[in-house]
């Protein structure tokens, strides 16, 4: 099985928000305009996209990635691996990337499977077909995150309701080089905090005592990541040998507000070097960070150094450096 | 990203079974004891392990990775990549690997995740761990495959219940030659038939008229299994250059006796080559292929060729070839 070694590019992404906007104001969450005032100045999430009735996780990945094809004019069965990142499939069994291999058209020879992660997705998703790519077991990846949390979280659970945006983001990996280069990824797990986000009754276990939905433990989530997220950004420094100034962009996973405006003071980084899409998305997980690179790419010039951080439940995290080399396509 | 490239063995494969036994008799499936009999002549499956009350998914991964950790004496901090392939989880958020990672004490550098594969699972996890090995993105893989299809089915959906078992198969890979060696793998998929085999209601989408659980096309999937999985035998073939008569073992996903039988008269391989497993275990999905390589192990010997072939729900299907180098350990 002897194989070649190449470079892997990210080499365009596109995004599907779910169809309907959710406002963070007194009407949804029921709660006095003041607290919802209160509520979007810390976290920075005034609307989200949810979304409407009778659309579900794979109508978002399919919209993503239909939107990729189009705009990169590739050709559906020069697609050889599919892999859509979800925590919020239309089924438990099949998996929705055989829907979305249905909608898109792919090819029978394509390799078309679901990995379940959540804020760190993106960097496990790199990881992993950076391998594939690497290792020759792909040409072409088509790798899809896609994720309607909404439909997870109860009504009357507003502290959670106000954070989760439902989108969609397709990125397109090949080893031509357009995009972003990925020349680093690193991936970490602490399932002893498995607990602090679980979503009760989802699956096949409903003998829970919890109520049903996404249940959070905020405090425990920031705790968890105002330690472990410096130690794994200090961790890649070294290891590619760079300097924080050095980076043109650190893109967090859009937790919120809070966390981010923490982790960049914590970290000594500069606004500028810190951009953020919360404000009108919401916390999309692991579509957050190919988002937010998408509406970066306009301040970028080749050469230039971004850093992916994700981190949340699992508990999970992870790094992944890029460096833009052009334009997507 | 300069990268070794490696070979990649499956070192060692630990089993676990749902802690009941459901047989397929007159009391189980309320039908004519002479019915029951005809049943189980056609698919071959007499009994099959169930999980019990209290009893999940993550119950039986954690139990054969633990075994696999006792019976290697394998550090689990060595452990550098924890994957589980199921589609039965305990919750959508997190994934199972989650509480097998705390559970089985793994480190923090551990890349860990759940993908979302059926009866071809086995050989999707294969093409992903090989390139993760290879590309030296990871030295020592935990790939845990469980499920507990037992708990999707409708009690009165006796035409299904009768084929499925509930159980784990833990499989050690890395690059020290003990075991087998990974020749080839390819992958296959098509998303067009994914209505064949869907588990209704069984996640976020609960607007489908059927009635919730496990739907199965029982005509469509032989239909599709007679049609691709002979062509993709043949074309494995071609790839690595060898002859059916050549391989010792064809490790046929354990669907039921009745397809096992029909492609192997089609592909016309002896009967000696082609192990089941199902009369005591059913159709255990993608651990299914696993648990009959640890079975089969005390009939190789070095040098051996073994063709794993998974297909099923998705649809999707593929092939991996092994060569037997000696002892697992």
């Amino acid at each position: 099985m002897a194989s070649p070694v190449n470079e892997v590019y990210l080499n365009h992404l596109s995004a599907a928000l779910g169809s309907r906007v959710e406002r963070n104001d007194a009407d949804t969450l029921g709660l006095p305009a003041a607290e919802c005032e209160r509520i979007v100045a810390k976290i920075g999430i005034a609307q989200r996209p949810v979304v409407g009735e009778g659309e579900y996780t794979s109508d978002l990945a399919v919209r993503a990635g239909a939107r990729l094809l189009q705009e990169t004019a590739l050709d559906a069965t020069a697609i050889d691996t599919l892999l859509v990142c979800t925590q919020t499939p239309d089924h438990l069994i099949p998996g929705v990337s055989s829907q979305v291999h249905a909608q898109l058209g792919l090819s029978s020879g394509c390799f078309a499977t679901d990995i379940n992660q959540g804020c760190s997705g993106f960097i496990y998703a790199l990881q992993m077909l950076g391998a594939m790519l690497r290792a020759g077991s792909s040409q072409q990846a088509l790798l899809i995150h896609a994720d309607s949390y909404s439909r997870l979280i109860r009504p009357a659970d507003w502290s959670t309701r106000v954070l989760f945006g439902d989108a969609a983001c397709a990125v397109g990996l090949s080893t031509r080089p357009h995009g972003w280069r990925l020349l680093h990824t690193r991936c970490y797990s602490d399932g002893r905090g498995y607990q602090d986000f679980v979503a009760r009754h989802s699956a096949l276990r409903r003998d829970d005592a919890d109520l049903p939905g996404i249940q959070m433990q905020g405090p425990a989530i920031l705790n968890f990541a105002l330690r472990v997220v410096p130690e794994a950004i200090t961790r890649a420094m070294e290891e590619t040998g760079l300097q924080l100034a050095q980076l043109h962009t650190v893109a967090f996973h859009q937790a919120n507000r809070f966390i981010i405006d923490q982790l960049r003071r914590k970290l000594g980084l500069r606004e500028e070097q810190v951009p953020t899409n919360g404000a009108e998305l919401g916390n999309t997980v692991s579509a957050s960070i190919p988002l937010l690179l998408q509406q970066r790419e306009a301040q970028l010039s080749p050469g230039d150094k971004v850093l992916a951080v994700g981190f949340g439940v699992g508990l999970s995290w992870g790094t992944a450096l890029l460096e833009y080399v052009g334009p997507a396509r």
